[in-house]
Protein backbone atom coordinates (compact mmCIF):
# COMPACT_ATOMS: atom_id res chain seq x y z
CA UNK A 1 0.00 0.00 0.00
CA UNK A 2 1.24 3.76 -0.80
CA UNK A 3 2.65 5.26 2.20
CA UNK A 4 0.65 8.55 1.15
CA UNK A 5 -2.50 6.81 1.17
CA UNK A 6 -1.88 5.94 4.70
CA UNK A 7 -1.42 9.46 5.39
CA UNK A 8 -4.48 10.87 3.35
CA UNK A 9 -6.59 7.97 5.29
CA UNK A 10 -5.00 9.15 8.89
CA UNK A 11 -5.77 12.83 8.14
CA UNK A 12 -9.21 11.86 6.79
CA UNK A 13 -10.23 10.21 10.10
CA UNK A 14 -8.61 11.98 12.46
CA UNK A 15 -10.18 14.95 10.81
CA UNK A 16 -14.02 13.62 10.64
CA UNK A 17 -14.04 11.81 13.68
CA UNK A 18 -15.63 14.73 15.41
CA UNK A 19 -18.86 14.15 13.01
CA UNK A 20 -20.36 11.32 15.45
CA UNK A 21 -19.87 13.26 18.54
CA UNK A 22 -21.90 16.63 17.39
CA UNK A 23 -24.50 14.75 15.85
CA UNK A 24 -25.16 12.93 19.01
CA UNK A 25 -24.62 16.41 21.05
CA UNK A 26 -27.15 18.02 18.02
CA UNK A 27 -29.77 15.49 18.17
CA UNK A 28 -29.67 14.32 22.30
CA UNK A 29 -28.79 18.62 23.01
CA UNK A 30 -26.97 16.63 26.21
CA UNK A 31 -23.57 17.31 26.76
CA UNK A 32 -22.91 17.77 30.29
CA UNK A 33 -20.39 14.70 30.30
CA UNK A 34 -18.18 16.27 27.54
CA UNK A 35 -15.19 18.13 28.92
CA UNK A 36 -15.23 21.96 27.32
CA UNK A 37 -11.31 22.11 28.00
CA UNK A 38 -10.81 19.29 25.79
CA UNK A 39 -12.51 20.83 23.04
CA UNK A 40 -10.90 24.13 23.58
CA UNK A 41 -6.79 22.73 23.51
CA UNK A 42 -8.22 20.85 20.44
CA UNK A 43 -9.15 23.93 19.04
CA UNK A 44 -5.96 25.93 19.36
CA UNK A 45 -4.24 22.99 18.52
CA UNK A 46 -5.42 23.27 15.24
CA UNK A 47 -5.49 26.35 14.54
CA UNK A 48 -1.76 26.42 15.32
CA UNK A 49 -1.67 23.55 13.05
CA UNK A 50 -3.71 25.26 10.75
CA UNK A 51 -0.73 27.82 10.77
CA UNK A 52 2.23 25.91 10.48
CA UNK A 53 0.63 24.48 7.54
CA UNK A 54 0.33 27.96 5.95
CA UNK A 55 3.81 28.96 7.11
CA UNK A 56 5.23 25.44 5.46
CA UNK A 57 3.05 26.34 2.18
CA UNK A 58 1.30 22.58 3.09
CA UNK A 59 -1.90 22.84 1.52
CA UNK A 60 -3.10 19.30 2.74
CA UNK A 61 -2.45 20.46 6.70
CA UNK A 62 -3.69 23.71 5.88
CA UNK A 63 -7.10 22.35 4.36
CA UNK A 64 -7.78 19.37 6.90
CA UNK A 65 -6.76 21.60 10.06
CA UNK A 66 -8.88 24.33 8.59
CA UNK A 67 -12.07 21.71 8.79
CA UNK A 68 -11.49 20.53 12.29
CA UNK A 69 -11.47 23.98 13.59
CA UNK A 70 -14.55 24.49 12.01
CA UNK A 71 -16.06 21.30 13.36
CA UNK A 72 -14.62 21.70 16.84
CA UNK A 73 -15.77 25.24 17.05
CA UNK A 74 -19.14 23.95 15.97
CA UNK A 75 -18.85 21.71 19.09
CA UNK A 76 -17.71 24.10 21.41
CA UNK A 77 -20.88 25.85 20.15
CA UNK A 78 -23.10 23.25 21.16
CA UNK A 79 -21.43 22.92 24.60
CA UNK A 80 -22.33 26.32 25.27
CA UNK A 81 -25.68 25.98 23.98
CA UNK A 82 -26.83 22.99 25.37
CA UNK A 83 -24.68 23.23 28.78
CA UNK B 1 8.42 33.25 16.28
CA UNK B 2 10.11 29.88 14.44
CA UNK B 3 7.82 28.03 12.43
CA UNK B 4 9.21 24.50 13.97
CA UNK B 5 8.27 25.86 17.63
CA UNK B 6 4.28 26.72 15.99
CA UNK B 7 4.68 23.27 14.97
CA UNK B 8 5.64 21.82 18.16
CA UNK B 9 2.89 23.72 20.33
CA UNK B 10 -0.05 22.09 17.68
CA UNK B 11 1.47 18.89 18.31
CA UNK B 12 1.83 19.26 22.24
CA UNK B 13 -2.33 20.69 22.28
CA UNK B 14 -3.47 17.86 20.06
CA UNK B 15 -1.87 15.51 21.96
CA UNK B 16 -2.40 16.12 25.56
CA UNK B 17 -6.07 18.27 24.72
CA UNK B 18 -7.51 15.02 25.59
CA UNK B 19 -6.49 14.71 29.00
CA UNK B 20 -9.04 17.23 30.63
CA UNK B 21 -11.86 14.69 28.94
CA UNK B 22 -9.82 12.00 30.40
CA UNK B 23 -9.95 13.01 34.13
CA UNK B 24 -13.53 14.20 34.04
CA UNK B 25 -14.71 10.77 32.92
CA UNK B 26 -12.49 8.94 35.55
CA UNK B 27 -13.53 11.05 38.19
CA UNK B 28 -17.18 11.70 37.56
CA UNK B 29 -18.00 8.34 35.78
CA UNK B 30 -20.51 9.91 34.10
CA UNK B 31 -19.96 8.80 29.70
CA UNK B 32 -23.22 8.97 28.58
CA UNK B 33 -23.16 11.87 26.28
CA UNK B 34 -19.71 10.98 24.40
CA UNK B 35 -19.84 9.22 21.52
CA UNK B 36 -17.35 6.68 21.40
CA UNK B 37 -17.66 6.37 17.83
CA UNK B 38 -15.67 9.93 17.62
CA UNK B 39 -13.16 8.20 19.98
CA UNK B 40 -13.02 4.79 18.10
CA UNK B 41 -12.32 6.84 14.64
CA UNK B 42 -9.98 8.80 15.91
CA UNK B 43 -8.48 5.96 17.64
CA UNK B 44 -7.78 4.63 13.88
CA UNK B 45 -7.06 7.65 12.64
CA UNK B 46 -3.13 8.38 15.13
CA UNK B 47 -2.89 4.48 14.32
CA UNK B 48 -2.43 5.37 10.89
CA UNK B 49 -0.54 8.65 11.92
CA UNK B 50 2.09 6.26 13.78
CA UNK B 51 2.09 3.96 10.79
CA UNK B 52 2.49 6.94 8.40
CA UNK B 53 5.21 8.18 10.58
CA UNK B 54 7.01 4.70 10.98
CA UNK B 55 6.86 4.17 7.01
CA UNK B 56 8.49 7.49 6.47
CA UNK B 57 10.73 7.35 9.45
CA UNK B 58 9.53 10.89 11.27
CA UNK B 59 9.50 10.21 14.68
CA UNK B 60 8.00 13.60 15.97
CA UNK B 61 4.27 11.78 14.41
CA UNK B 62 5.66 8.61 15.72
CA UNK B 63 5.79 9.44 19.48
CA UNK B 64 2.89 12.02 19.02
CA UNK B 65 0.48 9.64 17.99
CA UNK B 66 2.16 7.05 20.06
CA UNK B 67 0.88 8.96 22.63
CA UNK B 68 -2.35 9.70 21.19
CA UNK B 69 -3.30 6.24 20.58
CA UNK B 70 -2.96 5.41 23.87
CA UNK B 71 -4.57 8.26 25.96
CA UNK B 72 -7.70 7.80 23.28
CA UNK B 73 -7.97 3.75 23.83
CA UNK B 74 -7.62 5.04 27.29
CA UNK B 75 -10.57 7.16 26.90
CA UNK B 76 -12.61 4.46 24.91
CA UNK B 77 -11.77 1.94 27.82
CA UNK B 78 -13.14 4.49 30.48
CA UNK B 79 -16.24 5.01 27.85
CA UNK B 80 -17.01 1.17 28.13
CA UNK B 81 -16.60 0.45 31.59
CA UNK B 82 -18.60 3.45 32.79
CA UNK B 83 -21.78 3.00 30.50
Amino acid sequence: MNIEIIGFLAGLFTTIAIVPQIIKAYKTKKVAHLSPVFFSILLIGVFLWALYGFLKEDYPIIITNSISFLLNGYMLFLYFKYK
